[in-house]
């Protein structure tokens, strides 16, 4: 695999990039991390991207003994050294190693590591042209009242069952609901539907995604009425534009939801909305404000 | 550290064992894993263990291309290897690397992996001598709505949060409750409470420990009243004998819930109850139909 990790304080390819077993990143999913993209050898809003991974850190009281500039570099050396123009670049720290014989997240030496890979998709350019076939499933979302889902967090166990129902149904990716039966995230994106002349994301139980937010804030830029509001199921289902946002990907056209068409669309066809918002979202790439250049020498 | 660990086919050190970060064990969370103890160089349970954890990796749709014979095979290697007369065994299966650029748990090849390590205590001996503080916390262990609680995982963010508010408080280990208020668990133990002449452990929500299944049995056989049952904070509060279950150390006493000492009772002093089933606990491991031995060679 292409790509360049950062491990114990060194460069090396991944597959070098090794974990001890022993690491509480692992045995107790005890660490965050964040991910932002590299296009056309820019990395988008990772400013963003890094204020968030040192939020996450410090809810969960992990030190990476490294200064914002610093993860700033690293990031930017793992895409200098993998050469990769177009990238996924993770951040991530992890609880470490106890004292031996401690069960006390406290006697632990945090870890930070990083990677650049190839570029991530949630779904490929072709099907992306098809757009994406959403099941709604019954499984919930890991709650708020047990892990904050500010903290960009490794619990993925929810978003697997979903996707193994939605496999099971013949869909291609699931949407997590919370208790209240209300529409959360799925595995590694937030959820826009335009319902009513007015664009909803789930207001709370979510990750809040930088896409997500560039979604909004485009969508407020162009006039176009946004609310962060509770999703109920049944209006994820009658929407006339549903699609989702994330960083593999920005905005993504949803042609299903639990196997019905999407405002009556045959596949492939999107609405107004979604088209403008994805055309903005890459346009954006464009905008100095938003990208900073990979130095590759 | 002393031990012997089994990845990738090989048994290495400890300080050897060491996975792929790119593994989705490690950024998915998704993976099992179960853990059996060793004492007097003699396995406990360990039939059941390996029961629980096939039928872990059945829900998870794992599978560790070991068959139920070749994993016993293998945790007996790791502590013959590891010389430990008394072992904290882990087997573990992560769903593993996907293909190139794919986001489908379907693409992975799962991987099985064991180790044998010295005993790791919930409470060291000096410290159970004394009864462990306990705080009930009000955070929620994630629920079975989002991930089975039967299949023993790696998400403890819950379990971590809930030590941190301990830790400020002062106690030494925490209980999660369940939306109703209701107690469920702690990291790494269930918890038993001597409530009105009754012995009460909760009944969902929480993992199905082989410990805690070995005192429902031995209170049974001497003809203590147990139930498994919601067990509201109140009652674990004015109960008159608290303890809690783990293959971490088998029957422990609790001495303080939330600051007040439990049943009226000074620091290190339990209640018979609690003497009875710690006894019979360590009893059952002489009993040639709960072990099995390990030929060191």
């Amino acid at each position: 695999m292409p790509g360049c990790a950062f491990v114990d304080g060194q460069y090396v390819a991944p597959e070098d990039a090794k974990i001890s077993i022993f690491d509480w990143g692992f045995l107790h999913s005890d660490a965050t991390y964040d991910v932002a993209h590299v296009w056309q050898g820019k990395f988008f809003r990772l400013s963003d991207h890094i204020d968030r991974f040192f939020a996450s850190m410090d809810r969960l009281r992990l030190d990476p003994g490294k200064t914002r500039d610093e993860v700033r570099a690293v990031m930017h050396e793992c895409v200098r050294r993998s050469g990769l123009r177009e990238a996924y670049v993770e951040v991530l720290c992890t609880r470490g190693l106890p004292a031996p014989g401690s069960r006390d997240p406290r006697s632990c030496t945090n870890r930070f590591m990083a990677f650049a890979i190839p570029f991530v998709w949630i779904a490929d350019p072709a099907r992306q042209a098809r757009g994406i076939d959403l099941f709604i499933s019954e499984v919930q979302r890991i709650a708020p009242a047990s892990v904050d889902p500010r903290v960009k967090n490794y619990h993925w166990l929810d978003m697997v069952g979903a996707l193994f129902q939605a496999y099971d149904r013949g869909a291609e990716t699931a949407v997590l609901v919370d208790a209240a039966g209300h529409v959360t995230e799925g595995p590694g994106f937030n959820v826009f539907a335009w319902v009513d002349d007015e664009l909803i994301t789930p207001a709370s139980g979510v990750l809040e995604g930088i896409s997500r937010r560039t979604v909004i804030e485009l969508a407020r830029a162009r006039g176009l009425p946004v609310r962060e509001a509770p999703l109920p199921a049944a209006d994820l289902r009658r929407a006339d534009e549903v699609f989702l946002s994330s960083t593999g990907g920005g905005v993504i056209g949803i042609s299903r939801v639990d196997g019905v068409p999407v405002g009556g669309r045959p596949a492939g066809e999107f609405g107004p909305v979604t088209k403008q918002l994805q055309a903005a979202y890459w346009g954006l790439h464009e905008d100095p404000r938003y990208v900073e250049t990979v130095e590759y020498g």
